[in-house]
């Protein structure tokens, strides 16, 4: 096998895009267009990558990180230009070049390997990779001589009637034997209206130097979608959308609507759990069996165990159990640690908290900065107070202790075992193992006080 | 009209699920499959319904319950095999019998009712429903004769180039003569590289027995999907999802985006009502008129007046009055009777009470296990402690009460008729009608307390 | 350039609406289609517009205001009727008048304009605005004579073989002559199954007379769109919405699913604000750059500053100042005035206040008829009493307040600058700046109370 290399366009502004953002950083599906290119690439064995960047270079380099090497286009002179700055690196080397735009964020490492491969095989100098579409309208005709090779690229508006009828397109991606490549970027002239030095220039050069030039076809056009504006990057999240909701269904995880799940790339979802509309799944979640998620859940970097249901809610960073019912409207924040058999109920929000195995807070409850044990049963609208206008303080309740509805737990504050706190308190001090606490106003009843018409409420 | 005996088949393992739940019983707009079938069989006028089980058969039995015979196939070898089952229920029988796949949730009862019609009509031996379709591959082609009945059924893989393009295709449901089928089964060999007994080898036995074969075409060929993955059974959900909101916008029903409202199929809407996007209606759900659901609402087996508005909310097995406004982000759980002209604002729950007149719960409360009257007020943040860590007690809040702010109500408990509870008040005994109640201790201010570094918040 | 003038058709019922409300006062993203219709045609230069009225004559008078003249057809006798009834407006009158349904709210400006333009230059006496379509089904086909001029409009029922092969159909926009026009209505009859006076015999009058008839053909089939059910009303709504979507993103807005974000056609939003899915903005709501916006975010008229982020939440007629965080799951309420660097967190509603720069209500509050200062933090679960049954009283809580937890402020109540209250306290009176403010009872523990069965939680 001969060496490999590639090189990554990343270097464009995208003005079309209307954003202050630089084109290969918007996301689809939650990851950068470029990021999509680079971990595609890095699935095939490549030497060197060498990613071309400009606009927000340093952008662009803190998302790829080691991911490749890079090489700086200062002025945005065309392709063939942009190819040229990774002379330095890769030129007079034996081997491969494989070329990819930093906008095509749907184009798979089995596509691209096939593309080298042909090209290997037919130890072509250069092969384009194409694509049909029943509306090629605007895209560089591919032309095929009689033995299929290509004769000529041939821009939409450069195009005779006849060759406005091909529907083989130029997807911009190609392979070059790679010293072949920067000898013929060296005859590319910028003599063209917009004074720019094109890429698709040195097929012609190498065809005028009766070099052979081949084509693979991939029979996925979606794949090869360039993004230029929102509209396409709202395509391409579409079909990058149902291409990863496809893969979870066919390893056996229910999706009620396809269309309106939203799932990113690197989630993990196992066997038999049911997706309901309108949920996000975004980060390095991981979401085990039998699982009820949604709808409208949104769920970010959360190990979730087997068996769990969260309806119409939010988590994210945690990790949440086995047999654990979160939701409606329940709103689980960074560092939550929930346990097994747990419910976290309608409007409930559990911060930075430990919650043991058993454990519930039902309803109306604000859970930070706590260590609650097991089998707790936490009462409608009590509140871990963690905060006193300076500092976060820490909360412990002890395994089967039950705190009456509307209580204050004013941190640092610890509830012993098995204890229990009445209802409407404000509970400052430890609270003893066993212990009653108990911190309200006797109740008085005024008779016939109604009539008068100034009371407090 | 001859009898009629319909045989389902149930017994299919489905590997392709990758599924615990046996692949009948998986639900389309949240009702089994094979449900699905038997609700549109039993629609028609059948003697006996056989449905073959083996896979789960004990789970299929559970959710059809009377609706059919059973009749078991201990191994899975093949159609033919499985209806051979039903011989002992039906064979010998004069009639007409039905064949449906259970993994065909689209079928509708006027087209299997068409089938018949025509099966009969032509006093055939065998009468295949098929459909035509623009991609064809993988199907058995439906190969006719000049007079337009059956020559043969031909599997895709055996089929030549010319029957390859015939589009007109076997969709797996039959009519046949009752004994005919029970005779030709009998013949029927599993010499093949399954070893198994195929039922369209019936078709071809009757035909080398020169018995008329027919074939009766649906234009729907949607409605024949068999679901074998779980892509396609979200592709069921979509084409069930479109055919009753559609339904529900002939009669009259506003539905802003159809693709992204989930009505299942036993609900019930009145003209007029407006569906916003994201909505789901479950259950035996039935909604009046002049109402607006959702956005966002999940509704289940409730029974909702007229003018009503649930909004970003879930209400389950409860009755809610006409010109109630629920939510946004409310909760009512099951056994709740909400009367007319009511109000259940933001971030409340109700479960299991009654919830009288034009009273209101705007902000902030849980109230379970409550008899409210009419005319009540529960301000905001109140709540009825209905719950010891034991038992659950009643709490009776009877007409025109006014329950100040972030109180609670410690049950069992009555306030009665026309009383007020001051705000921030535990009452823990019984509140005389027109009383005022109060359970709360004394301002105290602190002058320039401030300063001081160290306070109880 | 000659007078232009419009006659609007509003008066038909709508039967296959099923509806109380009038057929052209249904909404398509929020707006009244005949509205829609109105908007455009006053896009134009147009001298009068006289709409039409029948059915529901008065509520389309209360929605389209003085944006134009109306007309009243007491009786449904048919289009031709329904023009004739302008007569008293327009007839004699030198110039073009443009005739458009009220239920075509997908028809732009643009393309009135570009009729008008042909049929003035043409000097034709009528022209119609036709469209080509796959499906011409049950349309009236235009049939052109060999110089491309109108020869007739034939009825789909009557329609020969040949000419329902015609793919163009009439749209049911038309320019006319006015003085033709109103002449050749005269002569109009009602001849027919339905005792109808048909619009379209006008064309055919005037070919009669020899009179040139002209036809102008958009591209946009979908624009023509008749609205006369609601699945047809559905269908308007998704085009439309993917219209004004395709706008927000080419402006520099991402919209992560546009299938599935619902914006009304008069919203704002600037440039790098990203709209996730399941959000609903209506209204005259404008939003800054960089925002984030849902999902499930339902913002009705609402101004919204830069860098404010509004997840899972609701927010109706208010202002939102600039890097605010709302939500998830918090409610704005009418007439609040939301101040920059504010965060509003889970289950927190917040109406008709005033929430100065830097302040914070985070968890699990009301604050209603409130002036919160600067740099305020609101504990979670406090509130704002600010009703007693009877009326409703103002809460100021002055700058760098600190609230504690599940307090109540009963109002009308002031506390101070700088002032503390103490979590648990009901505060009924003012508390000066710089004080502590407390009101609750002291902490009791009874040890080893718990053996006790009985006990007031």
């Amino acid at each position: 096998m001969s060496n490999r290399y590639a090189v990554i366009l990343a270097a464009g502004q995208g003005t079309r895009m209307k954003s202050k953002l630089y084109k290969v950083l918007h996301p689809v599906c939650g990851k950068p267009m470029v990021q999509h290119v680079i971990d595609q690439v890095n699935e095939l064995t490549i030497e060197k990558i060498v990613t071309i960047i400009g606009h927000g270079a340093e952008l662009v380099k803190d998302q790829l990180g080691d991911a490749c090497q890079y090489a700086l286009q200062e002025q945005q002179l065309g392709t063939a230009h942009a190819v040229m700055q990774a002379e330095s690196v890769l030129a007079g080397k034996e081997g491969t070049t494989l070329i990819v735009c930093g906008d095509t964020p749907l184009i798979k490492a089995e596509t691209m390997a096939a593309l080298i491969k042909q090209h290997e095989k037919m130890e072509a100098k250069a092969t384009v990779l194409t694509a049909t579409t029943g509306n090629p309208a605007g895209y560089g005709r591919v032309i095929r001589n009689t033995n299929g090779f290509v004769e000529k690229i041939v821009e939409h508006k450069d195009a005779t009637e006849a060759e406005r009828k091909v529907n083989e397109i130029n997807t911009g991606t190609y392979c070059f034997d790679n010293k072949s490549l920067f000898q013929a970027l060296k005859e590319v002239s910028n003599d063209n209206v917009q004074a720019e030095y094109y890429l698709p220039d040195v097929i012609e050069i190498l065809k005028s130097e009766g070099k052979m030039v081949t084509a693979f076809q991939t029979d996925n056009f979606e794949e090869t979608l360039g993004v230029n504006d929102r509209v396409a990057l709202s395509q391409a999240e579409q079909i990058l959308k149902r291409r990863i909701n496809e893969y979870h269904m066919r390893n056996g995880v229910s999706i009620i609507d396809p269309d309106h799940t939203y799932i990113e790339a690197d989630a993990a979802i196992r066997q038999d759990t049911v997706i309901y509309p309108g949920t996000m799944i975004k980060g390095n979640s991981q979401i085990g069996e039998d699982c009820i998620i949604g709808p409208n859940a949104e769920i970010k970097d959360c190990e979730i165990g087997n068996r769990t249901v969260v309806r119409q809610s939010v988590a994210h960073d945690s990790k949440i159990g086995s047999d654990v019912a979160i939701g409606p409207f329940a709103h689980i924040r960074p560092k939550s640690d929930i346990h097994d058999d747990v419910k976290i109920g309608n409007f409930v929000e559990i911060k930075k908290s430990v919650f043991g195995r058993g454990s519930k807070a039902s309803h109306l409850s604000y859970i930070g900065d706590a260590e609650v044990g097991t089998d707790v049963n936490i009462g409608c609208g009590s509140i871990t107070v963690n905060y006193d206008g300076k500092n976060k303080y820490l909360t412990k309740i002890e395994d089967g202790v039950f705190i009456g509805c509307n209580s204050n737990l004013v941190a640092p504050v610890t509830v012993g075992k098995g204890a229990y706190v009445a209802a409407g308190s404000t509970i400052t001090e430890d609270v003893p193992g066993q212990a009653l606490s108990i911190a309200r106003a006797r109740q008085v009843n005024k008779e016939n006080y109604v009539q008068n018409i100034k009371f407090n409420k």
